[in-house]
């Protein structure tokens, strides 16, 4: 295939280097700034720097922008894709993107599919990319109504690059769990650095301390973006959590020592039931 | 030294197998159950099973119990303790246990220093212990009004199995830490698994589901006793998570993007600045 790269950010860069390293497929990529063009160039990432021009032969094209963004480049350059070709996102968010995508898509004629690379790290930028960062993830998937041969292409490439699982849903459903598995811990690292005890941390501090706070170097311009967008879901899952976290405090509070083993007993079972 | 370790949990059985390992001196462990006191001696954790009479020729005394077992213990067995010997506990609150063992070692003539190893695991008992858990960790000390060159026994023995670091501290300030460091993001971890969300994270969650969930693995019944002996510290610091969560969500809320970056930003430079 001839895949377009657009945004070689941490996701888009290491989709480019994933794909080089573990397929035959040429890759061209596209990006603002061409500083980063250059040095995905030089190193290898990408066969080739493209343009909007190479939009024409692309079979399949991966959006690696912010989410508004990405929709704003195909509503621009849509035009460009070549009939029958795939489209893909990465982002973080569905409900918000997905239908656009899908007019979009049936008004210029190419396959638009849904997906989100359950990977990344807590910094960014192509500097941050790693050809081995999708080993073992999962790869969620928003079929919509596309036919099932286009997908099990991108679900091959997903495999390919070292993704161990797919996970078929709907926006919706999409949107309601990452909100509690991935964008609820970034609220929730950002809200317990705030505590005026965090400074003092140092010879205090182990392992749990660490894996709470870790995501708290946030990217503030793509998460505000990612939270707003997602609000309902989100605010849900912080309002659950509130919840929780003042059940647990009054049984403290009121010294009921019966009733806080059953709590933690029950956060237990849930978590060992997971594993 | 001839060390006497009383109790070989994690905590007491990582001591045991660390000493061992690191240094000449000789371990005598006690253990209520008999079976981990063989299980231990067998795998070369302790050079000797011993009983209550080994206290009468121990330099040092390290209590790997939870914390009023620690001060039942002393209360109990005290009066065997040599004149002279170095009394320490390992447990993760200080102000309810400090000056209660003071007093002990005040009637019963032994050194009562204070410590918190900064190590620990999600698992517990014997079968986690690890001799290398305390590489790289803090190590705690409350010296209170003890001789620095009896402070200097324990410190050079830490040093000895691998703490990189101490920090001398008061009960109270240690609380107030541990509070935020330790206990908060034990309830947090509780708190997050208890969403109806969470049972269906498969195939949407990666690293920071993984790491705010991973300790609510957690032991109940010693958890429990931790929380609500550092009660006033802890709801202090469950009521300010709270409230940073509540400003998050209302700015998300209100749509109010600037504010939300502007929050996210200081979490991040606070973050930063403290790695």
């Amino acid at each position: 295939m001839n895949i377009v790269i657009v945004g070689l950010g941490i996701i888009g860069g290491s989709m480019a280097m994933a794909i080089k390293k573990y397929t035959d497929h040429y890759v061209i990529g596209i990006n603002r700034t061409r500083a980063t063009l250059e040095k995905a160039y030089k190193c290898g990432a990408i066969d080739e720097m493209g343009s909007e021009q190479s939009l024409r032969n692309a079979d399949l094209v991966i959006l690696g922008l912010y989410p508004e963004l990405a929709v704003e480049y195909i509503e621009k350059h849509g035009d460009k894709i070549k009939k029958g070709a795939i489209v893909t996102d990465t982002s973080g968010i569905k409900s918000a993107i997905c239908p656009k995508m899908d007019a979009l898509a049936e008004l210029h004629g190419f396959t638009f599919i849904g997906s989100h690379p359950m990977a990344g790290k807590e910094t960014n930028g192509f500097q941050s990319a790693d050809p081995d960062l999708f080993k073992g993830a999962s790869f969620i998937v928003i079929p919509g109504n596309v036919q099932y041969s286009r997908v099990e292409v991108l679900c091959k490439l997903a495999n390919d690059i070292g993704f161990s699982s797919y996970r078929f849903t709907t926006p919706e459903e999409h949107d309601r769990m990452i909100a509690y598995t991935s964008q609820l811990p970034h609220v929730l690292a950002c809200a317990y650095v705030l505590s005026p005890q965090c400074s003092n941390h140092h010879g205090f501090s182990a392992g749990s301390y660490r894996d709470v706070s870790r995501v708290a170097k946030i990217n503030a311009e793509l998460w505000s973006e990612l939270f707003m967008e997602n609000r309902e879901p989100l605010t849900k899952e912080i309002d659950t959590l509130i919840e929780n976290l003042r059940l647990i405090r009054d049984q403290i509070n009121a010294s009921d020592r019966d009733e806080l083993i059953k709590t933690l007993q029950k956060s237990r079972e849930i978590k060992e039931s997971l594993d």
